[in-house]
């Protein structure tokens, strides 16, 4: 039984590797190399143990990091679409919840009921959780397009109103990076990175 | 002073982007494409929280978490050392130490100070969260080189006692999980991966 347990939970994490094979758009900083999805989990878990103490209200660290180390896995199946795609809905589509319930569905039935829970609530964005989760996850692209001469802004013809209207709800995890997120979109209009 | 905190904790996020550029010698599963430390981090997370119930003692899983996310982040400066590496130790140099107080250093005092104290405290391989942690980093290339064809150890001729003796040490992290790897080095035997 317990042996079975471990055979299920080592298929789901060989499954997991390829993650490292999707491409996002953004790119690595100061860098042309695109990130791909295991190398961005990684950074926004990072990305939550340093700034935890800026969350509006008190969040649980733990299920924070899990949120964002799993919230891709989905794209395994369904693909990276593009935040400022226009022709395709970047929410919880039909596609990703299939994803889900294949993929967490290789491990035994209560941890896989947790991790598609834990998604789910990561794309309902209402829990402080999922709220913070949420801004890590707009809050590293940023960092990697003020580093990149603007990077997807600049290659899509992404405008200010735009990019302001995603990464606004970094404020709804937290005022204090919100506030800072803010100034450097300023910063990078009058550095004529991002058009207004 | 709270925007001075951030704007360290972003400078040192920004910092430990470079963790993706560092290649290990280890590949992808079914696959030639050589894994990178900030996937490896990211795959030794997963496992961390898919696999804690095997742990031999109770771990605090956070911690754990912490320290596979991290426990790389000094090759930055030092590089990554093959583990079957005979020139060089690969354990805990001055280099490193070096490297983890440039790097973590690069946080606010008492954040530094936890990161560092982490960091040590996954190379001394004491607590039992210490020895979960080291067990997952040993298990990950594992499950690697059986899916290709002996992978590492067939590209640099590593013997089964080599072999052995190095994944040995997941038993201490946990017994069930050893039984396990124990199990497929066996197999790697029979089917001519792994030369004894």
């Amino acid at each position: 039984m317990e042996t079975n347990k471990l055979l299920q939970q080592v298929e789901f994490i060989k499954e997991i590797d390829k993650l490292k094979y999707i491409q996002r758009r953004t790119k690595l900083l100061n860098s042309d190399r695109c990130e791909n999805d295991a190398e961005h989990s990684w950074h926004l878990a990072m990305m939550t143990i340093v700034l935890a103490e800026h969350a509006n209200h008190p969040i649980d660290v733990l299920k924070v990091v899990k949120m964002v180390l799993i919230h891709d896995i989905v794209e395994i199946d369904a693909g990276d679409t593009f935040i400022y795609d226009t022709a395709k809905n970047h929410d919880n589509t039909e596609e990703e919840l299939l994803a889900a319930r294949r993929i967490f569905g290789l491990l035994p039935a209560s941890q896989a009921k947790e991790f598609i829970d834990i998604w789910l609530e990561f794309e309902a964005g209402v829990t402080e959780e999922a709220k913070f989760a949420r801004s890590m996850d707009r809050f590293e692209p940023l960092l990697q397009n003020t580093s990149n001469n603007g990077g997807t802004w600049a290659e899509f013809n992404v405008s200010y109103d735009k990019v302001y209207d995603k990464k606004k709800v970094i404020e709804r995890g937290s005022v204090s990076i919100w506030k800072f997120a803010d100034d450097l979109l300023n910063e990078s209009v009058h550095k004529g990175i991002l058009k207004k």
